[in-house]
């Protein structure tokens, strides 16, 4: 049986035409995959004309309304019910289809998100989770900022939702799964960091303790857990860093004929290493603690980083995620009573 | 009349054998100073014979204890009181140096500097604060790790003295100060940081808002003003990524015998662009709000980078840093009482 993705067609930066070339080419790619593509009709099918592609393998279906990029939470829930977002997850909901992508605006998705398809039982907040890169393969961050201020038992619950994520999707029998802290002795962390390093320790997963900021990048650490504040300050400091370092790496070889020339001379080298470190392979962020599996693409996506979330979604749909999240957490919660 | 500068000559992970020579070139390049090496006099002597210099211009002052990387800072404070770092930091507050520089461990020397030096009336916590490069210069960004779980009072303190340093040491008129927080509507932020965002706005600073991880490196904000939790996470993974970076080209310059020729041609353009991101060039934190000058050197410097963090010593003492900070700060008490 096909897996039947609905895609918020008209969320991010780009919107239709990012969203509608992304689908044909993850039609092309996955041929067990069917799409929904969630938007206003008339335009929708007026960018699906430009391509070929199987019509017996893409719905559309309408949805009059867009949330935009700066919409509240809030407003998004009780205004824009007719919206592309809440009819993909409406979808999702109805079964109809068993993944929903959108790059439409993180708090709005996952307000949404939250009241259409609900939280697992056992889970008080779901997390943001995606995976970067590191120096041996890529690692899984959560939480990424949907949560401020988590207890213990939150950033524990994300432990073990980090494990069955890297567990279900990288084949990986017993993640290292660390806590995100600072180094200074004495004066270590928050309470809610010291109160989830004694929890997590109670747990069956693979706990390593803490790990710091450079640790992410390492290789050593399988899934890091974070309070979303701490996730999120980590994973926009890298992207700055990133882009700054992308930024001088051009300029050097852009000053001059000279460096222009040398710049010429090594590009299959540099494009080999842009490609090991291309963010974009890296998009789709799993809203990870729901009942299904929403996938937060990044707002500014291009087509090829858009198709990656959506391989994401097919991946997640494959190994059951939330299923096994929910048994491993509920397992959790007997381990605690018992 | 020269600048006098004590060294804890035994800090970092190479002690001497970075301390010492940096020391050597430092003499050489500011015909202004006088250095004190301070440590294990016989170490240091055997060190110094390799060299030749001005000995006039050079004191060594004996220490027999040292201050290991991994001592507890309680215990560097209560045990070691005949270390090279405490001895340092005596010699400036009486007035025999007008600033300590040491590679030593961060907790430790925070712990003693606040000890034998005094914060200056009016502030309550001392922050670490190190500058960083962006696209379009440098940065400051304090706290670094100094303090978790600041008030809105201190991070408004901590804005106060940012923006005093930048006008000092960059002459910026009117520094542009940023605060670190998340981007997400409606849970934006810790409470403190919501307290800091209105206080801020009381002072004669030129605060610009809040700012996110990635706008410390775009060049629009001259400090950005964070808890030294969130500041340790965001310079750590920011270290983390950029070590990734640098891994993953070196790995691709030396793949086989084409990419090292192309490394070769391309060596003087990649050469220039790691002089602009290095970040040695940067070493050098400062631990503000302490009656004097005290100089924290990554503990893993080399000789080179060492010689920044004493530059950045001598820049302060010629620029009076304490004393201007004591007087932004009580100008500030004021005008809230009145």
């Amino acid at each position: 049986m096909a897996i039947n993705i609905a895609i918020d067609a008209m969320g991010g930066d780009h919107g239709l035409s990012v969203t509608v070339p992304a689908s044909i080419d993850a039609l092309d790619k996955f041929s067990d995959i069917h799409i929904v593509l969630v938007g206003k009709q008339d335009e929708i099918e007026q960018q699906l004309s430009a391509y070929q592609y199987d019509s017996s393998r893409l719905t559309v279906v309408h949805a009059e309304q867009v949330v935009e990029m700066d919409d509240l939470p809030s407003k998004a829930l009780r205004n824009k019910r007719k919206s592309s977002m809440r009819i993909a997850l409406n979808l999702v909901k109805e079964d109809e289809a068993q993944a929903c992508v959108s790059a439409g605006n993180t708090g709005a998705l996952m307000a949404v998100a939250k009241f259409v398809l609900k939280t697992l039982p056992d889970i008080d907040r779901p997390a943001i989770c995606t995976s970067m890169p590191t120096m041996k393969g890529h690692v899984h961050v959560l939480d990424l900022g949907a949560n401020v201020g988590c207890t213990g038992e939150n950033l524990t619950q994300f432990a073990v939702m980090g494990s069955v994520l890297s567990r279900a999707v990288d084949s990986n029998a017993a993640p290292r799964v660390g806590l995100l802290n600072i180094g200074e002795e004495e004066i270590k962390g928050h309470q809610r960091i010291k109160d989830a390093h004694q929890l997590i320790q109670n747990t069956s997963i693979n706990y390593i303790g803490y790990v710091e900021g450079d640790d992410i990048y390492k290789g050593d650490t399988d899934v890091v857990v974070c309070d979303g504040f701490d996730g999120n300050i980590a994973l926009k400091s890298s992207e700055g860093v990133a882009k700054m370092i992308a930024y001088y790496l051009k300029e050097a070889f852009g000053r001059n004929i000279f460096t222009k020339l040398a710049g010429l001379i090594a590009y299959p080298v540099l494009k080999s290493f842009k490609d090991k470190v291309d963010p974009r392979r890296y998009n789709g962020a799993s809203l990870l603690g729901l009942q299904k599996i929403v996938i937060k693409s990044h707002g500014g996506a291009d087509q090829y980083a858009f198709l990656q979330a959506i391989a994401e979604a097919r991946l997640e749909v494959s190994k059951n995620v939330p299923q096994l999240i929910s048994a491993e957490v509920s397992q959790l919660i007997q381990q605690k009573s018992s």
